[in-house]
């Protein structure tokens, strides 16, 4: 099944009536996607392992020798009803040195189609060219499906990397719960992994290099494909204010506590503070309780999400809302407190890696972007380089994301050409 | 029963883990004040009416001689299990010139125990007290029960008394939809109610005047009970802030159309409006879609509550929060679309009846409110009062919602008093 074939496999999973996805870790839309990624790692003879912290990697393992193909093929099947029926993860093989390529299958709430899935569909479609072009890899090639990338149900971005380098506590990460108060643990549960058994594992960090390809999410480009210098410091910060739930009609001015009128100054504060040093700064999420039209709120959450260039500029934005915040809360007799729930410096991708690829791909465009990736995350214990296919629009986390067919095609190509660099030098 | 009891026993119905209640019109919780309040009413022998449009009435009828009070009691409860099996509310005598009484059980979202339950509970323990005193009316006494008084589940306040009086079309509230999508239509038709049968009801309006003791809901009162003046007009307005969803990390601050920026500054400016108007004005709901820490929202819903002493001060408010919201969403690029979803008028009550009142209670305050009440919208056709409860911290529609045991006695004392003289001359 080639690319175009694939994406409209995929297209419907998960796709509300708005035209946006909603494929969030362990429901039932995301099993669908799990069971369609199974399927064609089948159909092309992948071995597929399902790692102890929910991500999924389909392997084309180097060949014995040559016309052994056939043979190898019906080992790997075979090994992935082994897989399948012992649902022991950790049964896998270890592969050292291998390549590993991929990215995720998840959404934002009412997120774009290309946001992941362009990924690992281009991926498998990649290894589909290399054997056109009869490679025979020396290293073995890896297509990776990472948990909760989006962080969307569970709050945590990159979840399914995060716990694979360590870079979450396992206890922490099981105790995470969804807005109905269902944990990581219990969800994971639930399609038959074990959650006692998540966590650190140096089998996977053991690898050559990890290439990821996504769509850009800015308007940054003027060529279809590009590659990654450097990932924008970014993080997540939780306002509570807290007032005095009352009665909208029969409250004077001068007695209310109302944690809506702080919350309003913070979010153009977030704004300001934004353009003052040359960052982003949204607040994209609020719950307002009892969020009632005739009741004055008792409190409102609110969550700030900050990018920029460096780390300062970060801080310094976070520290001028929060100032703002508290000002404003004071005026209103409103408790204010934040928290910082996920912070992520700046990644700069693996300098030489990033080089083979300027070179095989002839000079292609290099920036950075304020979006988070695995592939960040994987960067501190692995040689990590990702590719970008162009968003003409510049619209990103919502239905209107695109990429052209055209534009997609030049990434599966431009991922085959890199794949074909890394996997027989 | 005593009030106390009466207290006691509906206290824990719908209250969730932070105090605050949740009856909402039609849930479990609903079923179980309404059968709390049939079995009271059962237990004085007064004959229950379930009118066509959800509201329950207890009838004190007439008794035809003296010495015929047990047979009348017998022939209540009769009459009580007939309507029950038959399920029909017509079937209820036509009884003109009745004085009634009562209020609602429905909350707001995490409201308290006293707005609504406590005049139902006053009548019950009222219609005690005349019997202690050996009063025989002259006129039929009902209890009410009104649905959906506060409009929390499906958004139009005082639903039931509306439909009464056909102050709403029939057709439109069978279609008012909850956040669920579940119509008024439907959710009344699983209580075993005909969602057709629901209209005008003009034998309602033949009686002689109908009283509401209700929790005074700001910090208006120096006595424990008062008498109403009047409710400020006040209504209702939805505003839609329509942008452009986007990635909170790569997208330019120049590129977004950020719904939530224009939302905050119409939450500043309904604040400002109301000082400068000598109005109140409040935002306490909104809803944000898709809500995602990491995407800039596609659109924002948030919806005005505004009151005023005058109309003019009302619409002069409403008018300056417009202005704000269409020139701060000409600034960000996001459409901004306002419609109106109610609008009361201000209610003067009835100066005959009031004065009455005011007499029989010995000169008490008297005093306007900023609270739509089911009295307010009955007042258009039937003679109507209000007796307020004080309220010491003026808390309201939140779970701090208060009146001191004594003060609610009081109010009782002064129902009963104000019920002799209606239901005896």
């Amino acid at each position: 099944m080639g690319f175009t074939e694939m994406w409209q496999d995929l297209l419907p999973i998960g796709r509300g009536p708005g035209g946006g996805y909603r494929r969030f870790s362990w429901t039932a839309a995301d099993r669908e996607c799990r069971d369609w990624f199974t399927q064609e790692a089948r159909s092309r003879g992948l071995a597929l392992e399902r790692d102890r912290n929910g991500n999924l990697i389909a392997w084309w393992d180097v060949e014995a020798e040559p016309g052994a193909g056939a043979a190898g093929m019906v080992a790997s099947v075979a090994s992935i009803a082994a897989s399948a029926v012992a649902g022991d993860a950790m049964a896998g093989r270890v592969r050292r040195d291998a390549v590993l390529t991929g990215s995720h299958l998840d959404s934002v709430p009412d997120g774009g189609a290309y946001d992941g899935p362009l990924g690992v569909v281009s991926a498998l479609a990649a290894i589909d060219l290399l054997r056109d072009r009869g490679v025979r890899p020396r290293r073995p090639l890896g297509v990776a499906v990472f948990a909760e990338e989006e962080g969307a149900r569970f709050g945590v971005a990159c979840l399914g990397s995060r716990l694979v380098i360590g870079a979450i506590d396992p206890a922490r990460a099981r105790g995470l719960r969804d807005g109905d108060g269902v944990t990581w643990a219990e969800a994971m549960a639930a399609e038959g992994y074990d959650p006692e058994a998540i966590g650190p594992d140096p089998d996977r960090l053991s690898i050559n290099c990890f290439v990821e390809l996504h769509v850009e999410q800015g308007r940054a480009m003027t060529a279809p494909v590009g590659v990654a210098s450097a990932i924008w410091p970014h993080g997540r910060w939780r306002f509570d204010f807290t007032g005095q739930g009352n009665h909208a009609g029969t409250t004077l001015l001068v007695d209310r506590r109302d944690p809506m009128l702080p919350f309003a100054s913070t979010v153009l504060a977030a704004r300001d503070a934004a353009e003052r040093h040359d960052a982003v700064a949204t607040m994209g999420k609020v719950h307002v309780t009892p969020n009632g039209v005739n009741a004055i709120p008792s409190s409102v959450a609110a969550w700030l999400d900050t990018r920029a260039p460096s780390d300062a500029a970060v801080r310094a934005t976070v520290a001028q809302v929060r100032e703002a915040a508290e000002e404003a809360g004071g005026r209103h007799g409103v408790e204010v407190a934040l928290a910082e729930e996920s912070y992520t410096e700046v990644v700069d991708f693996h300098i030489a890696l990033r080089d083979r690829l300027v070179k095989v791909l002839d000079d292609p465009p290099v920036l950075p972007t304020g979006a988070g990736h695995d592939a960040g995350i994987l960067s501190a214990h692995v040689p990590t380089a990702m590719l970008f296919v162009r968003n003409p629009t510049g619209v990103s986390h919502a239905p209107e994301e695109y990429a052209s067919p055209e534009d997609c095609l030049a990434g599966v190509d431009a991922l085959a050409d890199v794949l074909e660099e890394l996997v027989c030098r």
